[in-house]
């Protein structure tokens, strides 16, 4: 691919399908897998300080000044955490997603567990980063917020399309709306420092949302506020799950990538607290804090629409890193027979189309009941995360204990720390985020990890059926062919024509309803009937479908040891709608016949022209 | 069926399914044929003059006077159409729907125009004949007003239920309803006048609408409710589509139930008209005049009740007719190859369910849509009914002038009245309720009328394509089996054991991607391959549908005079949702093979236990 095209927005959201052998050729280096890998991670730090400011407005903007203590620690948390990844990296070079690390060290259940969790998380990336680049837009654009959903269902319609058809993940492109963003971020930091250390900036004064007020200062409020803050952790595995995609060495790579991941993202969310106190920002779900931040320092020109145009675009690749781990994780997932085949990727791009449909139905759905608003969507996000966080980092502890690898001490007392610490942080989600919607998620996963079990008992009782262990297969030498007819016209003839390639016995049966169109039948007969047999059966009740019915079960009855085929004549149409128009009776016949033992359902194909 | 159960509700509502042979032999006498046909006009007087009034409400209360002369010009147009229809019932003894007498004397598309404003219609009478039933209840119990959709849609599903299962159109049933009604309105009536003449009446004094002003008493508001009071007419066709359904002579027995159709609702009309003006009625969303009148008549008692039930009884009644027509005419349009076979009744219920099921969800989707609202819902109603009635009238005109039968003239000038009359009301109908909704019914006519169209047209291609005329099968006696497997067990030995029936050149093709694999097959063979030919496919690009594909090409260009079966082993779940889980690469074959000439794709069946 040249470069001028690599730039082309058309490339970028849709691309050209590639063979899935020419993956494997291009490894990532430290630069451009930071790029590929660490947008969810960075792109939180556009929403994660507002989702603070916004728990502690309750309490009057003088509980902001809390603001700043709590984003560092959440910071420290974020250093820890990404700390004991290192150790995943090491310890998984083939890439340790929390599924795989909490199935092989805890058990099953618990690597469930971690895989519906990660694949609600996916799925809740898609809506908040989707949502939080749509409200980047419309925080420039104030006019375009009642286009709000109708925009986030845009992005998702684009990412959606652009994978099914197969995005490039090429480290060029993903490059530059991560490094823009990383760029403009620390640009708006540092000239937003220097002009509040040299003086002259006045308080934004945005407008006080309608829940601001006096409310108690209570623990429970500040819990709230770092447990929303703690968004800005999200994103932090990637690295860990995308170990092999690195150059070699390629745990080192990645590990360096994961420590230059954590240092930039403490730094622009910490920088972003610290300047949203300085200027007094106060987010609403009109205008994002970073949107009044460029406005105040920059004054609303060409810089204030680069910071914008670099937050909505790392957002949206943001979600798209969902789009390619979701369908990775359901097929891993399938793999292990927990979810049904369809997710399996089997050489094709198939599977992987089931996964992004699936994730795109169900992002969609979120969007549209959050009403696209990131801050109603933040609350069920975390839950997910953190249960994957605490899994994982917990099955790394008994990883090293049984291991029991060089200084495997160390090791599992980093990951214990930090399986503690996410432990912790999850009881605090989950006590504060429960009633604000995140019960959805706590009945999601246990819902799911139901459907896992269900799948995998029903694939093991087919397996158990289809053992040929001392099978012994029922001799069974002649097949009687049955074709009902309705009248004599080509579909007719040419199904004859074939069912007498099948077998000597084969019987066309015609219901006779009319006594005239029989006759006719009968002289037709003459005519195109060949060597089958025609029946034709009574009804005096003028039911087709009985004496039809209660024929071929005679034939079953009277060859018990036969194969019965049935022959139909089938209608192709032309045009998808006209399927509406045709073969009602081949399908009910077939509906009938479905569940009868050695009685087997043969449809002919007639092809229509128009 | 015993007196005693024709009272239960249950039986009322779901009845038993009765053979349709038993359907010929009840034939309905002047009694029970008003009763079991004029639902749908007797009910209309519930709502017509509420509609009357909400209209002139604009201009004021003074413009209530005007109501009672509009009622009148509506009461005799209606005997004016009632007089017309009669003339239909003499020259259609066998039954004389619009569809067929435009058909028959105008041309097909009048026809198709006629039946597809009737299925409008029928759509129609389901929803605003369930909501105004729905508002005789909560004008009762306002409390209930905040459920009106989902009671709306809880009535839906008792008719659509009931009617899947078959309602026994038992003419002794169906009198209960309509004659209770006949009664409760005729006691209403004569009650409110002997009070109001007799003096002490007291004005109701319900809320004006928000609405309610002094907007200029134009020409065109009082057209409006006029259009409006319309309503009153729909259902006067209905004794003359049933012709057959009367005892001999069938004519003359429902030309007497007509007339005395006629008189009860010009009778009912006005005189609700009238009280409603004497009494100071102010129909509103929240409780319809009847209801008005009834509390002001009766004080809310026990009779009040009464009356509201007996409203309630006869609209839902209304709808239910709706719901014998509808399968009814999309049946007798489907015979005409304009509708899909699934609505031809061959005999069995089938088509009738197809037909219920498309009546019963759009008639919910315009409940939702317009909120359970009837006076919302109104507007659409009369465009339908008057076209149909129009074309009917003018078809009668042609006919005469055809048949020249003794006393034509007469007979063609009455229908000539009638069909420039309903004409007339016609351009008012359209006139003035295109804005108010009406323009939704305009547009879908054409477009249903557009698909009927489409759908001849494409049965006609079908049929040339099938004619038997000049054909000369191509002359084909081998058939080679091929079958893809993915490993063996016991489906695939089943399948195989199957396939060996059908040609004696059978090959299973297994695509070699995994050398191990291929091996254990190879060896597998041995024990279950019988005489079936081992074809092991490479796939450099680890891909299974390709080579299959390839494969399946190459035997056909090799044998191009042969027929190709594929046989595919194909599970059987024991419940729906395992279907979920299985037979996707099946799928993916059958589609990739449907529009080959020559080649027929087998699915043997394997019955999973569970």
């Amino acid at each position: 691919m040249s470069d001028d095209s690599a730039f082309s927005l058309k490339r970028l959201l849709v691309g050209k399908p590639i063979p899935s052998s020419m993956a494997h050729h291009e490894r990532l280096s430290r630069v451009t897998g930071l790029a590929v890998l660490s947008s969810d991670a960075l792109s939180s730090v556009a929403y994660a300080t507002d989702f603070i400011l916004s728990t502690l407005i309750v309490a009057g903007i003088g509980a902001f000044s809390y603001a700043i203590p709590i984003s560092l620690v959440i910071a420290a948390l974020l250093a820890i955490v990404a700390f004991s990844y290192r150790q995943t990296i090491h310890a998984y070079p083939t890439g340790g997603g929390a599924y795989i690390v909490a199935k092989e060290n805890i058990g099953a259940t618990s690597g469930l567990i971690a895989a519906a969790s990660l694949l609600v998380d996916y799925t809740l990336t898609v809506s908040v980063s989707i949502s939080a680049g749509v409200l980047a837009i419309t925080s420039a654009f104030p006019r375009l917020d009642v286009f709000r959903v109708e925009m986030c269902l845009l992005f998702l319609a684009i990412l959606m399309v652009g994978n099914l058809r197969g995005i490039r993940e090429s480290g060029r492109i993903f490059a530059v709306p991560t490094y823009f963003f990383v760029v403009a971020i620390g640009v708006l930091i540092l000239t937003g420092l220097y002009k509040y250390l040299t003086g002259g900036v006045t308080p934004i004064n945005a407008p006080l949302p309608s829940n601001a007020g006096h409310a108690p200062l209570t623990v429970f409020l500040l819990l709230t506020a770092f447990a929303n803050g703690c968004t800005a952790m999200t994103g932090v595995e990637a690295v860990s799950n995308g170990v092999p995609a690195f150059r070699p060495p390629e745990s080192k790579n990645a590990s360096a990538t994961l420590v230059a991941m954590a240092v930039l993202a403490i730094g622009m969310f910490v920088g972003i607290t610290v300047l949203a106190h300085a200027y007094g920002v106060i987010p609403s779900v009109a205008e994002s804090g970073v949107s009044q931040l460029g406005r105040a320092i920059f004054g609303g020109g060409t810089a204030y629409y680069l910071i914008q145009a670099a937050t909505t675009l790392i957002l949206v690749l943001a979600a798209n890193t969902a789009y390619a781990d979701f369908p990775r994780l359901a097929s891993i997932v399938a793999r292990d027979r927990y979810l049904p085949r369809q997710f399996m990727n089997q050489g094709d791009r198939l599977a992987f189309s089931n996964g992004i449909l699936v994730l795109s139905v169900f992002a969609a759905i979120l969007i549209i009941a959050f009403h696209g608003d990131t801050q109603r969507l933040l609350p069920l996000y975390m839950i997910g995360v953190f249960v994957s966080f605490t899994l994982s980092q917990a099955g790394m502890v008994i990883h090293w204990r049984k291991t029991k690898e060089a200084g495997w001490k160390t090791s599992a007392l980093i990951n214990g720390f930090g399986a503690v610490v996410t432990g912790i942080v999850l009881v605090i989600v989950t006590v504060t985020k429960t009633l604000e919607g995140a019960w959805i998620v706590l009945l999601l996963i246990p819902i799911i990890v139901a459907l896992f079990k269900a799948t995998s008992r029903h694939y093991d009782h087919v397996a158990s059926q289809l053992t040929l262990r001392g099978y012994q297969p029922e001799p069974r030498a002649h097949n009687t062919v049955v074709m009902p007819i309705g009248g004599m016209q080509r579909a007719v003839v040419e199904a004859l024509r074939y069912a007498e390639t099948l077998s000597d016995d084969v019987r066309a049966v015609y219901v006779d309803i009319d006594p005239k169109a029989t006759e006719q039948i009968r002289k037709d007969w003459e005519t195109w009937g060949g060597r089958v047999t025609l029946v034709v059966l009574p009804s005096p009740y003028r039911s087709v479908m009985e004496p039809l019915l209660a024929y071929i079960t005679q034939v079953e009855t009277d060859q018990p040891a036969d194969y019965v085929t049935v022959i139909l004549p089938e209608f192709v149409p032309a045009k998808w709608w006209q399927h509406l128009l045709h073969n009602q009776s081949a399908l009910l016949i077939k509906g009938a016949l479905l569940f009868r033992p050695n009685t087997v359902v043969t449809s002919v194909p007639f092809h229509l022209e128009r």
